[in-house]
């Protein structure tokens, strides 16, 4: 059984002192700020679904370093059928928040950071590997959510780190001290920071020499003294402030993002995993990425399920069920849905082991999975919003429907099929929205688009690992063309 | 030159006395309503640009009933010309505002009305085209905005108006009398009902005798006693409160929807252009709906050329408008937004006359123009949302960029090349959300999706004008079957 | 009424005297061989038609140089209807051929080469334009079939006509003398070239200084000393030889290109439009494309129309034709085709005049047109052939149907409803065979792709006429960033 | 180490009696027949590779009958692990043949039929299995290629197989006698039947008591008494008629179809293993087709590796190998092949074992994998259309190439990058040809489209495999609705 249950994790995040401004305000409290808290709520199922024995096999693993339970969070997978274990528990956990539930990227980054830093000691001579095996022993016994951070906010996409006009604009190294170093920068789009523990910080592109001070990977408690978080706002954020719980769509769950800013911020040096080896900077985020494009063949998965479930209940509400244009583009919404886990499962059964002993995806599926991401999500959501009709978008707000006198009116023109309060097809058409166009819609669509890179960096991988030479050699074989590698 | 000037047209409507309910509250000043304005500076753009000599030849036409210079939307399109002009002040307005204008309903509502009172009157010897031109008279004498009112809240999709457990799910005469009629029931997603002056009310489906009720059109004044309006919440609507200019995407234009409810309300017989011709119903939803499919082949490609400008924006801002892929990704959001014009020029361009003597767009192009709308808008939606990044939906509010202090940091971070403000790349990411999530997607997306018609029913239009005997007939004198049809 | 009949234009190709090879052999009468013979028929109906009062109104025109009725092949386009009339004409004779009537080149070159050599003239002060006006006179006249011949074989595609290893991979001047100039090289993938009585030859791309001599356009006739053909193979075009009529689907009609070689071939000076100026080189390429591109929203289209047709009777021989998701294919396949056309209308009708005062298409448009004919082709072939089922490619030959006992059981097992003739059956499969995969899909599919110019030609027009700096524009109005263009 | 060398495979077809037509001939030596013997070559291919050592692991397996090395295609998949090699032998023998291998039909009958009369013995007391288990037996031991049969030639596709016109457009039992029963009727498409030793007959849809005579299943010797067959053409069939071997595209190899009628044959009732079972015909029916269309995630993919060889080799010979154009397009070649490779993958690993022990795939991603296979190659084929260029469609024969005189025109003027020898690039162009519109594009498109079943039948699948109430109930728990299901 895992360390933490659901209210003591809660309970730690309040222990916790971040400094955090949203809205052009300092939040004192985020675990109960009513923007944050459905964030909050997303991770807090990662808990409490490791808790529940009909889950166990999915939620939780055997540490191998210490063969106790633990959330699979915290694990380092062992097997293709870790790989392919994780990916189910993200379909499950997006099924039961249709949202984001963060806790993925720092996963991800353990297992990045585990392999590279083995290849960077057994080449280097370099003792990084101790250290992160430390932490992640801890990690693992505390039961902490981590957030993996790698998007620097990059300034001018043209130009390398140190080449900015601002030298901040990637996470750098601006002090080494005998007894650890002084980091300045930003991490942008953090998923789930204010919901962390910990922070495990990594490079965001393959480095060169020019750009050593960039090459540098660490954790530190996500509260630490000078980490400074500036909250993202979303679409229809302010509606969680509004005190209902129909047009927000999702009454529960949500994710977030945020800007965390290092000022002159220091870390010793049993925190320090990278700092200065450029050579490893492009192995360790193209690993990271590796394992977060597989994610998403999970998560989003499990959020299209709950469009998908949204999408047939309006239909019957609407009564049109049974039309057979109805029918087939809930078809295509499923099909597409599938190919997606297809992706996500495959990579993760074709996995292999890496020197260190964890498990690694099938690179060139893996990209493939999140490219796929960047395209099927989108066309999942215009078949929603066609089940879903114009009302989707013109309905009175939840005020309208508890007014005395206009909520009566409310009711009767709004009905559907008779037998169906109007009430509940106005809350599943609020859910299709906020999947489509509101606070959900930035992990179900933009998330689906840029998370673990935008589409262009998946498809420069995908060139990468496609092995066009071999392809060319078959091509030769059966047109009967002396070969160039046959020669 | 119109009548009314821009000041005119909003002082006009402050004259007005609707009754109308918004989140819970009734508006007693909707014209200055900070969520309701920029919709009606929509609208009042339809009015400035007639008044600029640049635009006068697309806003602009001369009345066949009195020879003067109107606005065009209050026009009968004398020729196929005036069709295609229609769609590029569509295309201009839709530049120019970047949101859903509304003007165009009424301008569809009286087209279709026009020609099939003319037929119902030659067949049937009723007097409705007389009662029509009148009004028309008074329309383009006045340079009103009118609100072309079709679509009924349909309750249960399976079944006629007069078989729904509530009677009231389509709008129906309840009473005739010596000195007019009286209706009740619901029209819904009413675009730009409270910025106009009147309404022109129309059946929503072809008919038969048993609904002979439901077959009924007329006008009557917007502000009409016993009108209710409902307002419909749009994605994002209350950030309009926030007092901000940034963070609303577009600070001065929106459109909106609303419920528009019925209760017992008076019509004068001259007032009414169909009361019980049942026959004439599916002609009348059909060419309305065909003038509004065309429609969508300008306004929409307005809206894109928007969408469009602002992703080449932001990837300049990002230091990435010479990437390859950036550059082919704008000419494909380019290449399908002018497919879509093509469809709306095509539709006008072969127009035929009626018998009335106005001009009707071609049903077939004009269908598969609507059908082109429902996708492609969508597609050019998430290659913007590809281009902008995740930033985005990440990026701080508004008010964390005016603090004193997270001010410079956001400043600081978000800064893209470093010789563009950072608001200035704040600005065009949050114009990106409002067109692809915020309040402009309700029009870009939705309206694109569902309004005159949803692509099922476009679907219905292109069977039945395809003609698929012809086609057979043609295939067979290649293969050398005996056709069926020459026997 | 035009000059010649259809059997006065196949008697003239019986007297011209080519040189050409066909599969290793050399061929003594084109016109009767039967793998050339449907081309020749192809052209002949563009003859048989001008003659049907029924079409004059597309297929003829009026002659702005001699006030005569001519054949709207030799027609230099003298308004935006001329224009739209030219793309029905074009979807007319695709609907009664199913293959490329090859006309077409002919007439795109000499509108591209009459506003190029009056606007060459008026510059440099050459007299290209008067040699010209009189070779239209005569054509017009004499009512030839013209083929317009610009793409070169091209070589190392890296590297410009002059840095090839052979300076002959593009037609080039290699003499001039007193009385004219000598050409070599050779011209590709030359559509129609062995049914037509002369040839325009023109540059095929746009070209600098040093590549004077290839800028080059003179007109010969097609059977000139020192020019030979190589007849290019088509799928299935031996089937052909064969002597029946099912198995080669298209029983009368075809398309054709072959490789046209310029050894040493002397043109006088009066038939030279061009020579080195390498100026004007793009602006003949740009415009003969763009003409071309619009044709394609005729030619296709037509042909598209008879595969729909052919598609729907295989269901109706199926005993399928009333299935839901068989209807929604034939509406999408109507859908595609309908927007193809569409395209070719807006261009047409957005055409306007140039300096010499023919019509030339709006070139932005032109391109999407044929940008869309790259795609939709492509899925209709797909949806044919999901509605015609696998029989298709595996059902017997026609000596099969015809053998005696054989026979008997092809009919008992490849019967679909029972009150069709097996053999209708058959035929029609056949039909969508060609279509999709035998001769006429070199025209249906390849030519779709390549044929005035390849899709990233297109892509890079769509590119250059999009105007993104407007639109950026329209972007900052909006979103409130002050103007880089209204500085 | 499997019994059967190719040189024995080759002689045991030999020794076959088949009754066989081919283009209105009987054909006397099916195996050196020059249109047929590719497809043996194909065949052989699955016998030849077994004997490699570097590819035992894939194509062979230890059978669980006899715990012999068997050839993996007549094993019955005893894991998930057997699941994902069978997947992976298919691509291996898609890239050595660039054709279909046949064999894979046999393969998904054994075991299709396996656990389904393993079912029905156990519930109706019948002794199938033990009949099969003996034919199996044989099948292993003798190694035998088998034809598994299912589609019936269907006649009217509206009505049952007792209702159609003519009884014997459905394989029926006419008589049932004490040693075996009659069987008369036909299957369609019968893919390597002429290559097999044996074919095993399955009933192609779920049928009801009234067809009780129609559910049938039985082996028989391929050249039973009594059996005949129509060999089906071919797009470019007759070009292996020619004697060259460019123009072929594909000299070595090739697939077949065919028509299998029963003219009152004979079958011993030890092999028969259903006969009036009509309740268990579509479980036959959907495990068939459940196991073939997780094969197309390997076999296509890999002929879709050998196309985008070829279709790199054919940018490199032209000169575009680095143009970004050309590079993303082969990037999305790739992405759309390894998605189909991935549905094949994700189907197999998530495998489970049936009733009677083998394993059977996850019936919802196998249709899905099959559903991709019917849209991704015609994608791909589309893109290599682009990459190619015309030339592959209007270049000369082989003929030309190998003549005297016009050859050196030949190899002059179609010299891509100049150290590539002309006939290197046509060769190339040829064989891309050969995939999308010669004999290849029938396995490669046609077959991708409706072997294993039409879209619309894994649309159907899809359907009831996506458990919609379950999603429903997802979106209520989300949404804040009372669950019909939680009730």
């Amino acid at each position: 059984m895992p360390v933490m249950t659901p209210a003591q994790y809660e309970e730690s995040l309040r222990q916790m002192r971040f400094d955090v401004y949203l809205m052009g305000e300092k939040v004192e409290n985020p675990v109960d700020h009513p923007i944050i808290r459905p964030s909050m709520n997303s991770v807090k199922m990662t808990y409490a679904l490791a808790h529940n024995p009909e889950h166990a096999d999915l939620m939780t693993a055997k540490s191998h370093l210490t063969g106790k339970t633990i959330n699979r969070f915290c694990h380092l997978h062992q097997s293709a059928d870790d790989l392919v274990k994780k990916v189910k528990m993200q379909r499950l956990l997006g099924q039961k928040t249709a949202a984001c539930f963060q806790r993925c990227v720092g996963m991800d980054a353990i297992n990045a950071v585990d392999s590279v830093t083995f290849e960077m000691d057994a080449k280097l001579g370099t003792n990084y590997h101790e250290r992160f095996t430390n932490f992640l022993l801890q990690m693992q016994e505390e039961d902490w959510t981590v957030d993996g951070a790698m998007t620097d906010p990059k300034g001018n996409r043209g130009l390398a780190p140190s080449k900015q006009a601002d030298p901040d604009l990637y996470v750098r190294v601006v002090e080494k001290r005998a007894d650890g170093i002084v980091v300045s920068g930003a991490k942008a789009h953090q998923t789930g920071a204010l919901n962390s523990h910990w922070i495990l910080v990594m490079p965001t592109i393959a480095l060169d020499k020019a750009d050593a001070a960039y090459a540098v990977s660490f954790v530190l408690p996500a509260d630490a003294e000078g980490i400074l978080y500036i909250y993202g706002r979303q679409s229809c954020d302010t509606r969680k402030l509004e005190g209902g719980d129909i047009d927000v769509g999702n009454r529960n769950f949500g994710g977030h993002e945020a800007l965390m800013v290092f000022d002159h911020v220091f870390v010793p040096w049993d925190q320090v995993f990278m700092c200065g080896e450029t050579e490893f900077s492009g192995a360790l985020v193209e690993r990271f990425a590796a394992y977060h494009r597989q994610s998403y063949g999970g998560c989003k998965v499990g959020v299209g399920d709950v469009l998908i479930g949204a999408s047939a209940l309006a239909a019957e509400y609407n009564g049109a069920a049974k039309a057979s244009a109805v029918k087939d583009k809930l078809i295509e919404m499923v099909h597409l849905n599938e190919t997606l886990y297809a992706c996500g499962i495959a990579c993760s059964c074709e996995g292999c082991p890496t020197a260190s002993g964890n498990y690694l995806v099938d690179l060139l599926l893996a990209n493939v999975c999140k490219q796929n991401v960047t395209r099927f999500p989108y066309e999942i959501a215009r078949l929603a919003e066609d089940i879903a009709g114009g009302l989707m978008v013109t309905m009175p707000s939840e005020q309208d429907l508890r007014h005395p006198e206009i909520g009566k009116i409310v009711e009767k023109y709004f009905c559907g099929v008779a037998d169906v309060p109007t009430e509940f097809r106005l809350r599943v058409l609020r859910l299709i929205e906020n999947l489509t166009l509101g606070t959900a819609a930035v992990g179900y669509r933009t998330e689906s688009m840029h998370g673990a890179g935008s589409p262009q960096a998946q498809r420069i991988m995908i060139s990468r690992q496609s092995d066009l030479e071999a392809k060319k050699d078959l091509a030769r074989a059966i047109a009967g063309i002396p070969g160039k590698n046959s020669d």
